[in-house]
């Protein structure tokens, strides 16, 4: 059973989820302007940004605040719910073990995610956490949405660090 | 290479082990009054508990509000640090891929459980996270610490709700 579908090869998707990934990706870009890794997301409720933000780890002292962590604490403060079962999060990055396993605590419906990440991801690379028994809620995972310029921004960041 | 260390089959462990897993389940016996889940933790400083925690996902509505994530923000904070190489955790279970990812990034020196869990644990089950490749962090890990007591605080707690 596979949950991941793909977006077009050519990166064209339904005008929303691009609209959204665009959104998810000026987090990004925010972020990186603040010297944080330039990952963004946005979680959307009946067709609404409810929550956005990028990755704050350096600014917060929190290793667990990561763009996705992020955009679900600050929906589940506002839904008043620990679990959103009508929720859909778009980010720029496949997400890593803590974020996947966060967003199947959620009840996240639908992920939506921009650029693969082999050296972390652990949606569709690494252990491949939906597909595990010890994953109790999968959400639908569409990937490559914008993917060219979601990995873009995250190439060119750590160029200029090497550089 | 394996990372797992197990306790001394009749619990018997160094003092200090032994008395900061006590903690750790001090801090089980809080959130099962909370009406949480039971399951605690401290972080462990120079030989000093620097941050201790039981869940708190019901009541904060954070599906990351688990025992380890919270001991490590407060940890994080308090050190002033996104990252706790000189730290030691300790928990009552075996921690999930959420935790287990967060403890990495952390780059926690070592960490002690108490109970496995096979249903969804992410360090000796499941994923077994810290073997993956896209861990670059693994912390030493020691098992079986008050295993029995762990374990049981949790099934009495799952078997109350089910009666």
């Amino acid at each position: 059973m596979s949950h991941a579908k793909s977006a077009e090869p050519n990166g064209k998707s339904s005008g929303k989820s691009k609209d959204f990934m665009a959104e998810a990706l000026h987090e990004a870009e925010l972020a990186k302007q603040r010297g944080e890794v330039p990952i963004g997301a946005v979680l959307v409720h009946k067709g609404e940004i409810i929550a956005r933000a990028g990755n704050r780890t350096i600014e917060l002292h929190d290793p667990s605040a990561h763009a996705e962590i992020l955009v679900i604490r600050e929906a589940c403060q506002k839904l008043g719910s620990q679990r959103l079962p009508d929720c859909d999060l778009y980010v720029t990055l496949e997400p890593c073990p803590m974020c996947a396993a966060a967003i199947s605590f959620a009840r996240i419906r639908r992920l939506y995610f921009g650029a693969g990440d082999v050296k972390g991801g652990a949606v569709e690379n690494g252990p491949c956490l939906y597909h595990q028994p010890i994953c109790h809620h999968a959400p639908e995972v569409y990937s490559g949405f914008r993917e060219s310029e979601c990995a873009a921004i995250l190439q060119d960041f750590f160029k200029e660090k090497r550089d």
